[in-house]
């Protein structure tokens, strides 16, 4: 019981909302459980906050504040992303929720976003399910 | 299997000592699996960490330094709580915790806590629990 | 369904590449379902990123950057390792990953990593596989 969202970014820094296609696979798959949201990248993230246009700018912006795109990294002698990858380690590779009656927990604001740290490029999210004894 | 704790903060922040709350869900409600503890909320977040009265003073004043309460930031002209947005995603939505024989597996100095980051308020948090095959 | 690691750090901090022990146990353990890893530490973090020289010599001058050893910390009359637990609040102390077929889905170069920030220690790792119905 798993689906592999396939999500294309457009920019270098994007945070993509993918709520709606969780929320389909859960319909869908789980009744009472849990589902777990897992990117396979390493210059990708996963984070649960809300969709205002202002918020997500300041998202960017503080995370190129913490990580500056340039610094003296070594990794960029071999990939030129070393920055793509350190803002991933300070946010989540996976997303663990609640699942009630088909439907995810979620609190009014909260939206699920994966983070494009280094695109544009296609990314594969998997989404999977457990369902409860 | 799952209940919903209410939290009333006191404080803009505060770090709430969950623990003996999913402790006593745990024990009443699985033997083998795991629990999952997630806050509805965008301006919280839950950690694991040591209950130590200085410590607590130094995780507050970290975050504060790392994001500052003001900022320049977009989103307050919304709502003014940019900063408390911003700290959340850097720490977590959800945690996972191993559960053997009806207790939670956590070493010796380890406590959760739910973050407030923009209180005082009333907040949800779940406590759901998946019992292993 | 668990196992514990132990794994010895030499280093005060040290990047140690887990996914092997981790890998053997799903394969032994767990068809179709999750794998939680979860550290019983305030002193440790689990991060999945790539295993490159130059990346693990960034993440550690970034942490430290983020977060200076020295800093007036309060926590540092009681036992002088305040930085090491502000670390490990803004990475993660429980991981979960899908399973597929026996197989962790992680992507080409991701790889597990338990991060040492107070060592060189002795610490014990939690891996437990849930297999879904």
């Amino acid at each position: 019981m798993y689906e592999i969202l396939t999500i294309k970014s457009k920019n270098e820094f994007e945070l993509i909302d993918i709520t709606d296609k969780v929320r389909e696979f859960v319909k869908r798959n789980v009744k009472n459980g849990i589902v777990i949201v897992f990117t396979k990248h390493t210059t990708t993230a996963l984070i649960i906050n809300e969709n205002e246009h202002g918020l997500l700018q300041d998202i960017k912006e503080t995370l190129f504040k913490l990580i500056p795109k340039r610094g003296n990294y070594k990794h960029d002698y071999i990939d030129n992303n070393a920055h793509s990858h350190l803002k991933s380690i300070i946010l989540n590779t996976c997303l663990v929720i609640p699942i009630i009656n088909n439907e995810m927990v979620l609190g009014t604001w909260q939206r699920i976003f994966l983070v494009e740290l280094d695109g544009p490029r296609e990314r594969k999210i998997i989404v999977k399910g457990i369902e409860e004894k």
